[in-house]
């Protein structure tokens, strides 16, 4: 029996009919998600470029390795990236960056980074705190040699007893005046640096967070550039104690390592300078500005909010491919088994998160645009906008990690049993995409830091004072706190959110206050009031993204798209609004009074928005315009000849090279033998 | 600088803090958990002689494995499990069945197969089926060998192209008159036999389902036990195709596989003759009996919908001691960090999973009772309690596997970054657990079946019918559909959620007729339906489990308990009650109008709950009596040396055997170099 399978050359015909039949051109989305006709064709020369010699079977080799052979297999598809897009920058743009190193770990060559990237922290996190961290001279002799590529460097900040609570990092530097060195130690288990990406065995040398000690005194956080392998061995320097996690959920080849100092010396000159020194004598000169030593962070929240949306569009568009591919389940019994596209419980679970891929990725594009702006009036002096942003960086990078994850999740469920085969992709997706949830802060702690916001911003309106745009309607509770009519335009559903979101704040800061009333402090207060401060917090995120949405499908920009998509964008839009509403319906109906009639309604629009969908779904998601190397599903592939790849990647896996595997013969054999 | 870690042979001191605080004693409620202290003493010393020589770091090793060295683990794993139970039942009770084969696959031996068990579908589904199919000739020849182990039998059902709509399932077994044969074929890839555990390299015999053709005319789906290996060699037999799926998210060594046929012969005797059979000339004689074809799926279900829980129950053990271990976020500054089970955010992501591991477990109980009693009835030839058996077989199987699966994610999160490693072994159960949303019948399909039951009851209800006593609140919402006063008693919240439940069906029922009126027929008007249909169906889960815990707490059996024991559940089942309801406001608002005051209580008795729970959690999940070879999860360990655990199983990743890798000179040393 041949064991050789046969994937067709041709699109499945049922996938085919869905493009054919959709009501707006799918090219025209794509230049609209890929933000204008210029970059589309740009990402698509790179991916042409970048996956030239791509070969998927090697590639979904991957997932049947041994851990240590997946680290290997990283690091090597890692340079083979570098060195390529080094040369596509070469080719095209020398002296340039739009390429190299720019793109390195851009959506559009994830495909090539299946692993994950190992490097990947070095040119987004490390690069850009040298920079902000770094004296001139510093960054000339540090910086300068990370971006060539000469040395790797990994950013050491979290310990494994401590994260979120920055103050009570362990790792301390103490100044030695006669020998005008830091000694850096990790006194504790507690205190080892933990999870940095890269760390493991990739790193050469670290930036290191550590406690600033002078003559025994403390002077708070710092950050120390330590060297931490010979750069010609590769070996440990003495004294430090380096290594890798072990084996995690997902981003299996990112090498996240921990580091051990033991009396570890370096020079003086080794602490970043650019804010606050310490001079020959042991004098420390403290930085002048203190709320810029996390704005790189920030950047980092932006850009996770990005990626994890980007990953939900990609399981979005898996699975709407697969639902109109598999057939199951008669719904007339005199009819063959339709495509689980038709199914109106398929369709609940696929299209709102194409909807939510929208919504969220037109959030970030608000939260990139304000990280902008905001980047440049610092570079100005100017930091008034600055508390928002962080507030809006969080509050977005919250949920979309939160709502991708779990609408990834769903995606795959959705996809039945075949979903859960490392070959759909789609587990491996997830892995990679819930981490966010505790990385880059976790989630609970950043949406605290949102809460004090709102709380500041409340109480600001209070007085009278002007809000950002962002919590201006905050004020406007304050001003009416009657909800007008329901309505069920989508005016009225965006103002039926803002307004539950402001009632959230409002009754959080009414138990806050009345504990304080009762003699607690108010950091105790927020503490005991917790609860209600993360629920303000995810409402104010959910009522920025109603806001934002409808404006930019019903704003100016309209106008520039044609009335095709424009409709599609309508229907989408009204999709997340009616589903999101109705899941929120128990906090929405606290300050607007719906009736029986009016939650009837919601659910046949919520029935009613789907089926206009329905034509529309394939061609939309084609809109987003993935790859199959990004895909790398099985399920998800552009001709759709789902079943056949699936049945090609089984026969790959390397169990079945051999008939019989030696677990008979040492095992299970004897044993039914034995038995006879 | 040394790699040793010294894990503490003392139990942490803040873990032992809180067992000296309970309020009960955790051996109470193990006793009353296990069902007895006669049992519990079984299920310990079942460990103790399992456990004995059990090497925590040689099971660890396995998240490191290759696929293929995962695959043969198991196999040896396995089969030691199967030697020792033989030998524990030959020890102590010679001829009996209690340890062997009862225990092959029970939870407190769950960590004797941390890669799965590709042996368990033969003893929970196949050696039922064949007792319930074969005729007493059949078993002898075929069931008695695979009791003995002499042979290991898959159970292939489920088809690459087919899962859910089993009449469409493709393989077909055509009888040959001439040589008193069948002939078995797979005659595309969507036929091809996929998922079943064991059938890769693992099972040499395979109870087939095929469609039965005699002179090519279709007889409907019937089993054909078909030899697929050789039992000396154990090669695939002439005209088989067999093999394994490739890797999956979980049950990475359970060996699920693929089987095609080309014209398999197999002796007309093959097939399972004990309701339908094929005379030698021939004839067919139809069952008499086709509701019971599928009632080996329906204990199948209820074993899925204990072990889901039980993992849940794992997953707040371990999630419950690391909260009590771990210190983070300064709540009063002058202080140190608190243990994070003191933060409100984290006692919400915790506690509520431990009442819903009680919740669904007590759930549990009462189907298995029903399961016992209906199987008592069918033996004595009464199928009344059948179709509420399989209805709330099905529900419960949905909620269990839902509520688990999204309550073990949300464990892990709960202990941040030290829940993605796979040390902690939640990445993994996670896995496992979600599995069951989509195997042994997919959530959404089944929770249709439960809507048609539902329906039925509903319309019986309308004409006077008596109802089965699980859905006798319709009836009650017919007589009487306003809601009482809402007082917020136990009772009155599981009042509430019934008419919430029961209006669900209604409204479905009344969307279902207006499609019937505008013409269409049921079987498409339900499909349209089938939102409402679906959400109908789980609210008749929650509803019964909120009904049976109340029983459960406060009924005649709270007598049998000390009154510290029963304060304890008590304030489980607030809890449990408080949230839930919480979460479904929404729907319950419907039928029962609470107040914004009522909102503001029950906001403030989850709180208060929680509380009330804080001093107990550690005590209760100590009571849920799991070993540490059972949780195997360093942040989960009975003495609660959290970081040591997790420092130490980092060390012995096999990528930390190597100070340098391989890597490093092959393709990041090279690179580095070219670019100085």
């Amino acid at each position: 029996m041949s064991s050789k399978s046969n994937i067709p050359k041709t699109v499945n015909t049922d996938l085919q009919k869905e493009r054919d039949g959709a009501s707006f051109g799918s090219e025209e989305f794509a230049i609209w998600w890929a933000g204008g006709a210029e970059k589309l064709k740009f990402n698509r020369s790179v991916r042409e470029y970048m996956y030239t010699d791509f070969d998927y079977d090697d590639y979904a080799q991957m997932f049947y390795m041994s851990h240590e052979d997946i680290c290997e297999f990283a690091v090597k598809c890692s340079i083979n990236v570098a060195k390529k897009l080094r040369q596509l920058q070469a080719d095209r743009n020398p002296g340039g960056n739009e390429y190299w190193p720019t793109l390195f770990e851009d959506p559009e060559i994830w495909g090539l980074h299946l692993a994950g990237n190992p490097f990947h922290v070095m040119f987004i996190v490390v690069l850009r705190a040298l920079k902000t961290q770094c004296t001139p001279d510093q960054y000339e002799e540090f910086g300068k040699r990370v971006e060539r590529f000469e040395v790797a460097a990994a950013y050491a900040q979290t310990e494994l007893g401590h994260s979120s609570h920055l103050r009570g990092l362990e790792t301390r530097a103490d100044y030695d005046r006669a020998t005008d060195e830091f000694v850096l130690n990790t006194p504790t288990i507690s205190s080892y640096k933990w999870w940095p990406g890269g760390l493991g065995h990739c790193c050469n040398y670290a930036m290191v967070m550590a406690q600033l000690y002078i003559d025994g005194e403390l002077k708070g956080l710092h950050l120390f550039y330590v060297q931490v392998r010979e750069e010609g061995t590769h070996e440990p320097r003495p004294g430090i104690h380096v290594g890798e996690l072990g084996k995690k959920m997902g981003f299996l080849g990112v090498n996240n390592g921990f580091l051990g100092m033991k009396n570890v010396r370096i020079p003086r000159t080794r602490m970043l300078m650019r804010h606050a020194q310490v001079h020959r004598d042991g004098t420390y000169v403290k930085s002048p500005v203190d709320a810029l030593t996390y704005f790189s962070m920030l950047a980092t929240r932006c850009i996770v909010a990005r990626n994890t949306t980007l990953s939900l569009a990609t399981a979005a568009t898996i699975a709407t491919r697969f639902s109109a591919v598999r057939r199951q389940s008669p719904i007339d019994p005199r009819l063959p088994e339709p495509q689980i596209i038709d199914h109106v419980t398929q369709q609940l679970k696929v299209f709102p998160e194409i909807a939510t891929s929208l919504a969220l990725r037109l959030a970030y594009d608000y939260l990139w645009d304000l990280f902008n702006v905001t980047s440049s009036d610092i570079d100005q002096g100017k930091y008034e906008r600055l508390p928002e942003l962080h507030a809006l960086s969080c509050a977005l990078k919250v949920m979309s990690s939160n709502d991708s994850a779990a609408g990834i999740e769903q995606l795959r469920l959705a996809c039945g049993g075949l979903g859960y085969l490392a070959s759909s992709n789609l587990g491996h997706l997830y892995a990679n995409t819930v981490a966010a949830c505790t990385y880059e802060g976790e989630n609970t702690v950043l949406l605290l830091q949102v809460s004090h916001f709102l709380l500041k911003s409340w109480r600001a309106a209070e007085s009278g004072a002007p809000l950002a745009p962002t919590v201006s309607y905050l004020a406007g509770m304050q001003q009416n706190p009657e909800f007008k009519v329901w309505t069920g335009s989508w005016e009225n559903m965006v103002d039926a959110m803002e307004l539950a979101a402001a009632n959230k704040t409002r009754l959080a800061l009414k138990s806050l206050s009345n504990r304080m009333d009762k003699g607690e402090s108010e950091r105790v207060a927020a503490s005991h009031t917790g609860i209600e401060l993360t629920q303000a917090a995810e409402f104010h995120a959910r009522a920025f993204v109603f806001h934002n949405f409808l404006t930019e499908v019903t704003g100016p920009k309209s106008k520039t798209r044609s009335s095709a998509l424009n409709r599609v964008l309508e229907q989408l839009l009204e999709l997340y609004l009616v589903n999101v509403t109705l899941k929120h319906m128990s906090d929405i109906i606290r300050v607007a009074s719906l009736t029986d009639v009016h939650l009837g309604q919601l659910q046949a629009r919520l029935e009613a928005a789907l089926t206009k969908l329905r034509p529309d779904a394939v061609a939309i998601v084609d809109g987003f315009d993935f790859s199959d190397e990004q895909l790398n599903s099985t399920l998800g592939f552009f001709d759709g000849n789902v079943l056949e790849r699936v049945f090609d990647a089984a026969l790959k896996s390397p169990m079945n090279r051999k008939s019989v595997p030696k677990s008979f013969h040492e095992h299970l054999g004897p044993f039914m033998k034995s038995n006879i």
